[in-house]
C-alpha cells in the first residue's frame, strides 16, 4: 500500500512537470516509467545478483562443474526472487577441454661477425655462441576454444602474417611445418566495429593454418587492451575440415614478437596446448585418464523463469543473456551483467502494483560462448510456440552505459516505440533507426524465426579490453552503469509487456 | 664536421632568441643544452636500447639465466655504444627460486535453513549439501620474494584485517592456524605516495603473521590497477625471526575475496607455493633435486661503462638504473627504461664535439629488486674513491614524463643547478625545493656516503599499475614520455659534467 501512495504522489508531480510537453502524457504509464526508472537508479539488485553469482559461482565454462553449479545457482535465485515458475530446459554440446596450455618464444640474435684475422679461438666461441640455443621468455597464451591438444611440446620457426587474407594468399612452402603468427590489431569504437574485423583470424584461422600444412597456429589476441592477459574464445564450430592446435597470445606479448620478427635473428616458438574435445581426447588407449563428467557430450540447462502477467494472457515478452562463461574469468562483464540485469528488471516490474498485461519470460541460455548452444536448443524447442513470444530482447554486451536502441518490430508498434524512445531519453540513450535489431547471439536465433527483437546497446569501448580475458570481473563493472542499463530495462519490460498491440509480423530475413 | 656546423646554426638562432631573457645566456653551453634537447626529443636511441634489452633477454631476476644473460647484454651493448671502457664488479646475493604458485578460494554459502515440517529425503539432502565442499575458484596470486615454500598444499580458513596495524593488534587466538589476508588498498598519485602507505604489508607482513602461529599470508596487491596480474616484490630481508610462505593477489580478486569475506559462508584458501631461498630449498635429503646453477648462493654482476671527460681529470658522475628486474615481467618500465635512458644519456653528450670536463660513468646495478645487493656492493667497493664521485642521479620510476628534480648539493653549485632550472624548465621540469634528493635504492647508497646526488622525478601516477607484475613490458612505455626523459638526462649529464664546480661536500644525514 505504501508503494502506491508513493508512486501515485510521484505521478502527480511528473504528470504536472510532463505539461510543458506538447504530446500529452497517458498519464498512468509514464508515471510507473518514471517511478521505475528512478528505482533502479538507487537500485542495488542488479549489483548483488552479479556479485552473488562471480562470488558464488566464478568462472563457468559451458560443461564444466561450475557450470552445473551455475544453474543451481539460477534455479536457486529466480525462486528467491519470487518467479511464479522456474524450470530448467537440456542443452547438450560436445565437451571441450582445457587442462593447460603454455609457450615460449626464442630469439637468437646472431653474433657479431667474426674478423678476417679472427684467431681459432675466436673462431670457435663464434660458432659456440651461433649455435647456442637462447634462453625462452614464456608468453602470455590461451588456446582457443574448439582447439585439438598439440599432444606434447610442438617447436618451429615463427612465420608471421599481418591479417588472415595474407595467410590465405601464402603459398604452403611459406607456412608448411612452421607455426604461424597472424598479428591483426583490433581498433577501439564505442560499437566495438573492430571485433567483426578481427574475430576471423580466430574463427577461420586455424583452418587455413591447417590446410597450407602448418604445425599450430598463434593469433595476437582479439582485443583493445595492453594487458599481458590473452582473450579466448571460440573457433568456427561450423568450418568443415582440419584444424591445427590455436592459441591466442597478449597484445603485449604480440608487440615483444614483432620487434623480434623485425631483427636479424630466428624466431623459434614452442608451444605445449593440453586442450580438445573429449571425444578426441579419450581414445581407447587413454582410456585410464578418462575421468567421470568427461563424456564426449556434455549436458547443460538453458534456465527459464517467469512471472506471469496480468492480462492472463499466453503471451509474453522475452529477455535474455547467457549463464555460462569462459573459464579464464568470472564472466562478469560477459555475460553476468546480462543475467543480473534481465534478473532485476523482471523482478521490479513484477512488484509493481499492477503488473504489465503480458508475462515476462527471463531466458538463461546454456553455453553460448561454444556456439550458441541455448539459443539453438530454445528455438527449435519452442518454434511452433513462437507467436506467443510478442518480443525479445537480449543483454550481452557488459554493462557500460546504454547510448542507443534499434529495432525490429512491425509499423503498428510505432507509438509505443516512441514512447519507449521518449523514456529511454531520459537516460541519455538515443533511437537509432539506421538498422534492424538483431536480437544478438541466442535471441536472434528466434529472430531468425519471426520473432520481433529490440537491440539495447551498451559502449562498448572498453568491452574488447575485458572480453573473453582473466580481466572479466566483478571490479570492471562501474555500480553506476549498471544502474543507467537496469533503469533503461525496466523501462523496456514494463512498456512493451504492458503494450495494447502486438510487434510483429516482421520480416526475419531482412 | 657536419654536426658541429649544424650546431652553430642552431646556436645562432638559440642565442638570438634568448636575448629575450632577463638573465644573459652563458652563450655557448646553453646553445649545446638546447641542441642536445632538440636531439634527444626526437631521438630513438633510448627506445632501442630498451626494445633490444626486452626483446634479447626480457625478465631477468637476479641469480636467473636470464641475470647472466642481462649482464652479456649489457657489456655488448656498451661496447658497442663505444664506451671508453666496459667492466664488471661481482655481486653475491642468496639464490631465490620462484618454481610455482597457485591458489584456490572455496567458498561455501549455507543452504536455505530447513523448514520445521521438512521430510527425512529434505533433511538428507540438506546435512549433503551443507557437508559438500565447494567448487574452488583459481586465485591470480604470486609469492613474494624471500617466501619459504609451502612444501605442498596448505589449506585453511581465511581471515582479514584492513592493514599491518590491524594484523598486530590481533590476539594470537584470531590468527592461530589460518591464512591471513591484509587488504589495504593502494591510493594512486603522481608522486606514488601510496607506494610507502602500503608497502608494509608486503615487507613485514609475513613475519608478523608468523608470529601469531599464522600457517600463510595472503596480501591486495601493492599496486594502484584493477588487472589480474598480482604484484610481487620482496618482503623486508632485515627482518629477524620467522616468516610464513607469502604471496600476493591481484586487486580484482582481493575484491572478490572481500565480498565473500562479507557474505555469510565460510572462506578457505588452499596456497601451494614452490619457492624459497636455495639455501632451504636443497638440504641433503633433497640433494636429488639438486640442479646444477642453483646454488645457495648467487653471483650477478654490476656492468660499468665509462665515456672519458674533455678535462683530463680523475673525477666523473655517475648515472645508474639497475640491471635486474623481476620475473613475471620484461622489465622495460622497471627497470628497462632508466637502464637505457642512462646508457643513451651517456652516449649523446659523449658524441659532442668537445666532451664535457668531468667523465660520465654508467653503472647497471645488480640485483636492486631482492634488496639492493648492486648499489651495496658498489658503495662498498669504492667507499675510498667516492670523492671521485662528483654527482649521482638514478632513473627508477619507469618513463613517464619527468615532472621535478630535486637537489643534494652544497650551496656553491647554486648557480649551476639555477641554469640546469632553466634548461629543464623548457621541458616542463619543475625544481622541487620541497625536500632533499635521496639519490633513489641503488645511488641511495653512495649518497649515504656523502655522495651529492640528483633526482628526476617521473610522474608515477600509472607506474604503480605496472610495478612487479607481467605487464611490466615495452608497450607500456610512451616513445614521447621516453624522449622527454632522454632530453632531461642529456641535459643534466651535460650541464653537471662540464661544472666547473664541485657538487659536495653535503651532509648525507639530513
Amino acid at each position: 500500500m505504501k508503494r502506491i501512495l508513493l508512486i501515485s504522489a510521484a505521478g502527480l508531480m511528473v504528470f504536472v512537470a510532463g505539461c510543458q510537453s506538447t504530446a500529452p502524457l497517458d498519464s498512468e504509464a509514464d508515471v510507473i516509467v518514471a517511478q521505475l526508472q528512478q528505482d533502479a537508479l538507487s537500485s542495488d539488485l542488479a549489483w548483488d545478483i552479479l556479485a552473488s553469482l562471480t562470488s558464488e559461482v566464478g568462472p563457468r565454462m559451458g560443461g564444466t562443474e561450475a557450470d552445473k553449479l551455475a544453474v543451481k545457482w539460477a534455479v536457486k535465485k529466480m525462486r528467491k526472487l519470487g518467479f511464479d515458475r522456474v524450470w530448467t530446459e537440456p542443452v547438450k554440446f560436445p565437451r571441450w577441454i582445457r587442462t593447460s596450455e603454455r609457450a615460449e618464444v626464442f630469439y637468437s640474435v646472431p653474433p657479431e661477425p667474426l674478423a678476417a684475422d679472427a684467431s681459432e679461438m675466436e673462431k670457435r666461441h663464434y660458432e659456440k655462441s651461433r649455435q647456442k640455443k637462447p634462453l625462452g621468455q614464456s608468453l602470455a597464451i590461451t588456446a582457443l576454444g574448439g582447439s585439438p591438444s598439440t599432444n606434447g611440446p610442438v617447436e618451429a620457426e615463427l612465420v608471421q602474417f599481418d591479417s588472415l587474407e595474407a595467410l590465405e594468399s601464402a603459398s604452403a612452402e611459406e607456412v608448411q611445418g612452421k607455426i604461424v603468427f597472424i598479428s591483426t590489431k583490433m581498433r577501439k569504437t564505442r560499437q566495438g566495429l573492430g571485433y567483426r574485423e578481427t574475430v576471423v583470424m580466430r574463427s577461420r584461422g586455424p583452418f587455413v593454418a591447417a590446410s597450407k600444412g602448418a604445425l599450430a597456429l598463434l593469433i595476437r589476441s582479439v582485443g583493445t587492451d595492453t594487458d599481458r592477459l590473452p582473450h579466448t574464445g571460440m573457433m568456427s564450430g561450423s568450418e568443415p575440415g582440419e584444424r591445427v592446435p590455436s592459441a591466442a597470445v597478449s597484445n603485449s606479448d604480440a608487440d615483444n614478437l614483432m620487434i623480434m620478427l623485425a631483427g636479424e635473428g630466428s624466431v623459434v616458438v614452442r608451444m605445449n596446448l593440453d586442450v580438445g574435445f573429449a571425444a578426441d581426447k579419450y581414445t581407447e588407449d587413454s582410456v585410464d585418464d578418462y575421468e567421470e563428467g568427461e563424456s564426449a557430450e556434455a549436458t547443460s540447462f538453458n534456465v527459464i523463469g517467469e512471472f506471469d502477467g496480468s492480462g492472463d494472457l499466453a503471451e509474453f515478452i522475452l529477455i535474455g543473456a547467457h549463464l555460462d562463461s569462459w573459464d579464464l574469468g568470472t564472466g562478469a562483464v560477459d555475460d553476468g551483467a546480462g543475467v543480473a540485469l534481465v534478473m532485476a528488471a523482471a523482478k521490479m516490474v513484477s512488484e509493481l502494483p499492477v503488473r504489465p498485461r503480458f508475462g515476462i519470460r527471463v531466458v538463461l541460455f546454456a553455453n553460448e560462448e561454444q556456439g550458441i548452444y541455448g539459443g539453438k536448443a530454445y528455438a527449435k524447442l519452442h518454434e511452433l510456440e513462437l507467436s506467443s513470444h510478442v518480443l525479445g530482447a537480449e543483454s550481452d554486451m557488459g554493462a557500460d552505459r546504454i547510448y542507443s536502441f534499434r529495432t525490429r518490430v512491425s509499423a503498428q508498434a510505432e507509438p509505443l516505440i516512441a514512447r519507449l524512445a521518449k523514456h529511454l531519453g531520459k537516460l541519455g540513450i538515443e533511437r537509432d533507426e539506421s538498422s534492424l535489431a538483431s536480437g544478438a547471439a541466442d535471441v536472434g536465433q528466434m529472430r531468425k524465426l519471426g520473432m520481433p527483437v529490440i537491440d539495447m546497446k551498451q559502449d562498448a569501448t572498453r568491452y574488447f579490453d575485458l572480453h573473453h580475458t582473466a580481466n572479466d570481473t566483478l571490479d570492471k563493472v562501474n555500480p553506476d552503469n549498471l544502474r543507467q542499463n537496469l533503469a533503461a530495462w525496466v523501462t523496456l519490460v514494463y512498456l512493451t509487456a504492458n503494450s495494447t498491440t502486438l510487434f510483429g509480423p516482421v520480416d526475419p530475413s531482412e
